[in-house]
């Protein structure tokens, strides 16, 4: 199969978008809100109790067997969940076992990858796998730009990836879902057990529509486990392992306040405009993502209500010890809570009715009738690059390399008023920029710049500048910023990329925004 | 439209099924668990957001809006849910506006109807409403069963309503869900508000599979309104009124102990049955009806784990006081909730962790990959027919008449216990048959039949025959009750049908297990 077309088209962002990649037609990005969807949700073949054990008991004796009873085969889609994060243990699994019984050309769809996936590269080099659709980090992110990878990868959104499968753009043929505890019949959660890690939203669209789904776990809990995060009634196997995860490494390394002077400073920014804008009022609601950072920012918050003896509706997140102790000590009504970042988190949600288990459906699904992202006041956000028309890039490095996946990040700029607190360079390399390397997030939906040097509020926000005229914040223009970034580092020169694509970038749509090419060394 | 076809074919249980009803091809019953499902899981068309409020605000001014709104058109498809029982203050209005608007040949497609519904004959009588698919209850049934129903009726169980809507069998085209209480968003739940009525999730299929759903409610809370038992990803429209639904009318009329001497009785055999058939075990599980018998069984199996300090891992409820007390005081691990009967047991439900939410999707649901129902230890039900065969009939009288839904009944006997406690004549009139009058219930899933005269055993269960041999349980054949039956009462006349169908008997996977015939008057 070719790996895509020869044929371009530009999208409504003016970037060249492939006809097809491995084997698929597909959609060039329309612009925000224009592409409607016409088809319907996808639909699993049906099953029948009568194929199924009455007891309810689903257990197999080991993963190999349940792939083998649910049919594993050359090309297929095997899923898997990011809620272990680096201390995942089945996902090189599932590809020993393929790579044993001679299986090949297989696509790798979890909802994200980290570090401890870096074995994969080898059943990626030998032909185990065809390729990743999902979120190609460090070096397999570095595999995937150097042109090695077989097949082109395809980046989605959390939402996005909800979307794909929901839409039957992705269909799973076997979801592999990791679980700290479960009975036999597949109910199974992320709060208890050994490796408690939180939740197993990521894993939702996996259940509803794969043809078999298997649940592998550590603890096992006579019938009914409760609460039951993922439900048994879509599960086909159980299986029993020594240890399903290494609840320890869910600890992002991100979820540490920054010392950095800097940033501090940039973080003290961000929360003083919030604060003059007016967006920090009584039943107000906040975006808490990981990183030092946006943590820095959620403490500014949580003292500002203190102080005025308000309180926020909810936070989305991400959640850590921080959003816990504003919950616990009653500044903030609910969590809506999408993967837990620490042990704090985890413990918080199996003790704290207000905080909630939510999922890519209920907060980022854009083919579904509204989600929270758009509901939030103020999303705070991360980004490696960001243009003059605000349009900022999160998955490639300026160098080219493709090096983070999208998270829920697409999603989240849907926001009341999405702000982006980043340094004005990194290691000398500018982080405002004429253009971005890859376009993840258009300019409209970018509401604040802030760096160090200033903050720059995009011009279609004439409301926000009105706001806070007046009242000290900083502000400049994007291009004021970008002339500071070029004086104090150069005009960057722009990586050389062959005409080899390498990996698309998918809007929440399901459209293509943006192609990633091979680097030209 | 025809009615139905002229031509008929014979089920697997020698049952005539027309080939048509209402322009719908049947499949007549295979069996049980023989007849395999190849289609695939139905897809409603799909949404986006671009459509939807980006703040969430779902509110329309009023129901007639949301119905306008929602498209509604002659011949569509209505659906509501019975949460409130016979305190169900929307469904009413919903025909009242139709018939305002001049909409004709309804399909109103309920979870269940109650007394409450009966000015809905006049909608039927009028050509408003077509055909109700969903139980027909006393009056509406009287109508049914007198052949002036416009279309024919379809009676499933709460399981098999949801596979239909799964399978695509019947494709909603607007859902009303009244709820207690709703954020603006649509997410809402049945455990708070003015009129709390413990759960929705007989509304579940309705949410997911719909077209346009509609949210009702006279409390609103501002997003999010936690928990979320019906998701507002889902949901279209939502309207506020002053009163959605009369509380103190779920309250079942069946949810007393009886007090009759003969029950009484009946009661205490089939605690001692279980007993003795050592079906009464620490970690047991067993499904508790409303009625006053199974009221009064649920009492013994209480007293016996009391005595000897064991407890149940899980109550399968229709919930109540009782379920509730046995709950709170550590005798039962988890009630698994389909229903609330009465107001202890919504504010159970509200408090204790241990009440969990289900749906006829985690209960019941056929086409399912296993469902709850057939985990059960013990299943204590109803009939108003039992013959020698150990089939039994739960929708009409002996007289003929249609006066009951089958509710979870079909679902439910999948037990691994099924007993009916049954009185062996009600007025002088047989319960105990040579054949019943219509077919709910195929023989081979009843085990036990309880009755003031003695217990009979179905043949097929001989490990029940030799658990309770010489414990002193009154053991009789089901010949031996037929004969007693009748001694007593007289040869029962059947009943005299013409040649029309007025509805007919859904099997759990979808085909027809039996036909209802307009009476003969």
């Amino acid at each position: 199969m070719e790996k895509h077309s020869k044929e371009f088209k530009v999208n409504a962002a003016g970037k060249n978008v492939p006809f097809r990649i491995n084997g698929n037609e597909l959609i060039p990005y329309m612009g925000v809100g224009k592409y409607k969807p016409t088809g319907r949700r996808y639909g699993p073949p049906l099953s029948s109790c009568a194929d199924f054990p009455a007891d309810g008991n689903k257990l197999v004796p080991n993963l190999k067997e349940a792939l083998i009873r649910s049919g594993l085969r050359d090309g297929m889609t095997i899923s898997t969940h990011h809620h272990f994060r680096n201390g995942d243990l089945i996902a090189n699994q599932i590809f020993d076992i393929a790579h044993e019984l001679g299986i090949k050309d297989l696509v790798w769809f979890p909802s994200a990858s980290f570090p401890c996936h870096d074995p994969l590269i080898k059943y990626l080099e030998d032909g185990t796998i065809n390729r990743i659709e999902g979120s190609m980090n460090g070096p397999l992110g570095k595999f995937t730009s150097e042109g090695k990878m077989k097949g082109v990868g395809v980046l989605r959104s959390h939402g996005g990836r909800y979307q794909a499968v929901q839409d039957g753009e992705v269909i799973i043929d076997i979801a592999v879902i990791a679980a700290p505890i479960s009975d036999t019949f597949g109910n199974s959660n992320g709060v208890n057990g050994a490796a408690a890690c939180g939740l197993l939203g990521f894993a939702l669209a996996d259940s509803q529509y794969a043809h078999k789904v298997v649940v592998v776990t550590d603890t096992l809990v006579p019938f009914p486990c409760i609460p039951w995060q993922i439900q048994g009634n879509y599960v086909d196997y159980v299986v029993k392992v020594d240890q399903v995860g290494l609840s320890e490494k869910i600890v992002s390394g991100t979820t540490n306040v920054t010392k950095s002077p800097d940033r501090l400073y940039i973080a003290e920014l961000t929360a003083q405009f919030c604060d003059a804008a007016g967006l920090v009022q009584d039943g107000f609601s906040f975006q808490a993502g990981a990183g030092g950072t946006a943590l820095s920012i959620g403490i500014y918050f949580d003292q500002i209500m203190r102080d005025r003896n308000i309180k926020a509706r909810f936070i989305r997140a991400g959640s850590n010890k921080y959003p816990v102790k504003m919950l616990e000590d009653g500044y903030v009504d609910y969590i809506l809570d999408g993967q837990t970042f620490d042990l704090e988190g985890v413990r918080s949600m199996r003790e704290n009715p207000g905080h909630v288990n939510t999922s890519p459906f209920t907060s980022y699904n854009y083919h579904g009738k509204g989600n929270f992202a758009s509901m939030v006041d103020i999303a705070i956000l991360g980004a490696t690059e960001v243009d003059i028309q605000f349009n900022a890039n999160v998955v490639t490095h300026s160098d080219g390399y493709l090096l983070h996946g999208i998270g829920g990040w697409q999603n989240c700029i849907a926001s009341k008023c999405t702000i982006l607190p980043i340094p004005l360079f990194r290691d000398r390399i500018p982080v405002v920029r004429e253009n971005v390397t890859t376009l993840c997030g258009p300019g409209e939906l970018i509401d604040v710049i802030v760096t160090e040097r200033g903050i720059a509020i995009n011009p279609l926000r004439q409301d926000l500048i009105e706001k806070v005229k007046g009242t000290g914040i900083p502000l400049k223009t994007i291009e004021q910023l970008l002339d500071e970034a070029q004086r104090i580092c150069g005009k960057p020169t722009d990586p050389k990329f062959t005409d080899e694509v390498v990996a698309v970038v998918k809007w929440v749509d399901g459209t293509v925004i943006d192609t990633i090419y091979k680097l030209d060394k």
